[in-house]
């Protein structure tokens, strides 16, 4: 097999990074798939590195020790996160969002790849320093933006369902009361789930008073796992008092202007 | 600002374009990213389609025209694949997956970014000449596949509900039959979320005899659109007698054997 150039290899050790993030990959790995030196292969990786870091996708880190090798973490610049939640702010001003009962039709948006793999790489950053073990969401409309934030952390998804199922075995069940309506709702998780001791982030598409966010708190606790972080696509501001004390949201929403268009702005952490 | 060198252009370029696959990227905006010529950037991309080709991860193709540019469509070997879909036999062979009701414990998998991102690749490289314009599931354990699915091919991806939500806002529901067990079930979908006229393909976890699929054929009938064909990860082959003609699966099932773990085998396609 003829040597995979140094451009071939820079394009190749980038892809296979970025489709390992927080996983350390051994030179090893690299020197027997390319049949090249430890001292190209490093070579190699300076430039993968500087790169990352030059375009503020993230960064690449060496682990040093016997099962040492490289690690990408994710990560997205400022600017560009500032920018996807403005024109997030614009899309669900759509006019033609709101139905019947003043909600937002949101649907197309949490399904829709290129947004929510965005969203997911701008949620994952903030919680790349807390070492999660499982990400966490509730059926139905956060799963695909909470598997892009397990797969950016590198850590497995759990999904909490509304029912138990046959094919989950054994599940623990819990009741809660919705923080804004007051409905009493059941969620439901397999035990094999999540192991003992584990440390969780909460992923969800909106959020009112975060009476969801409460209910997954209490069932962790069943689990005698924690939650560290919540992290959801909208949150909405006109519910002021809040039952968890601390998470992430991209946008800020407090209901409908005269003309029925919802108002939105990017939230603190993403105003320009 | 410092020029950007061909290798750390080309590291940058691999990265766009696997984030986007199946999109047509113009020269123009690498020209701009880079603020190099077009005939650099030429260069630069002959050498990430040599790297995609050699690797067997994908094709990068020109597209002539004012609108011209180059587009990815992702892919993997024959021989990831077929190793794929074996270790997957090996790991739903464990014993502890079996649960009461002899019933096979397979979320854990569904929900593993890594094992869920390649099969996802798998699945949509079957689809890629389709021109699909949706990827279609059921809620709940198939969300994560469809996702990636519909990522791979660039499209939206579609979930049908058990019940309607109101803040889905104008729904068509359907009950259907299941193939294998004769339960009545309800299907619901928004009426916004398919345009008329659209191609869909179908993704689902498990598939015995293909009741949901009917369901879902049917379903986008409601829509004017039409199913092209389904994926799903594993089939229940002791169900002989299939609802829906044609569909790729990547593992077999046939029951448990004498000691109590699951009999699976790659399906013909993955054989090795």
């Amino acid at each position: 097999m003829d040597k995979f150039s140094r451009n071939q290899r820079v394009s190749a050790i980038t892809k296979i990074l970025l489709e390992n993030p927080n996983k350390v990959i051994t030179l090893n790995t690299f020197t027997e798939l390319f049949n090249a030196a430890k001292s190209t292969i490093s070579e190699d990786l300076i430039i993968v590195r500087e790169t990352i870091a030059r375009l503020s996708v993230g960064k690449v880190d060496t682990v040093a020790g016997a099962s040492g090798g490289v690690r990408y973490t994710c990560g997205i610049s400022e600017d560009e996160s500032k920018s996807f939640a403005m024109e997030l702010c614009n899309v669900l001003k759509e006019k033609d969002r709101i139905i019947p009962g003043n909600y937002i039709y949101m649907t197309d948006i949490m399904y829709n790849p290129q947004i929510i793999r965005k969203a997911g790489v701008i949620l994952a950053s903030k919680f790349n320093n807390l070492e999660v073990d499982y990400v966490v969401t509730v059926e139905t409309k956060g799963i695909p933006l909470a598997f892009e934030v397990a797969k950016n952390l590198g850590v497995q998804l759990v999904i909490v369902r509304r029912d138990n199922k046959v094919t989950e075995g054994t599940t623990v069940s819990l009741n809660y009361v919705t923080g804004s309506t007051k409905r009493i709702q059941t969620m439901s998780l397999s035990r094999k789930s999540i192991k003992k001791g584990s440390k969780c982030v909460f992923i969800d598409d909106f959020m009112k008073a975060g009476g969801t966010a409460l209910g997954i708190i209490n069932l962790l606790k069943e689990f005698d796992s924690e939650l560290l972080s919540i992290g959801v696509l909208i949150e909405d501001i006109e519910t002021t008092e809040k039952l968890v004390p601390e998470y992430i949201s991209i946008v800020e929403y407090s209901g409908l202007d005269d003309n029925g268009a919802a108002i939105v702005q990017p939230s603190n952490a993403f105003k320009k």
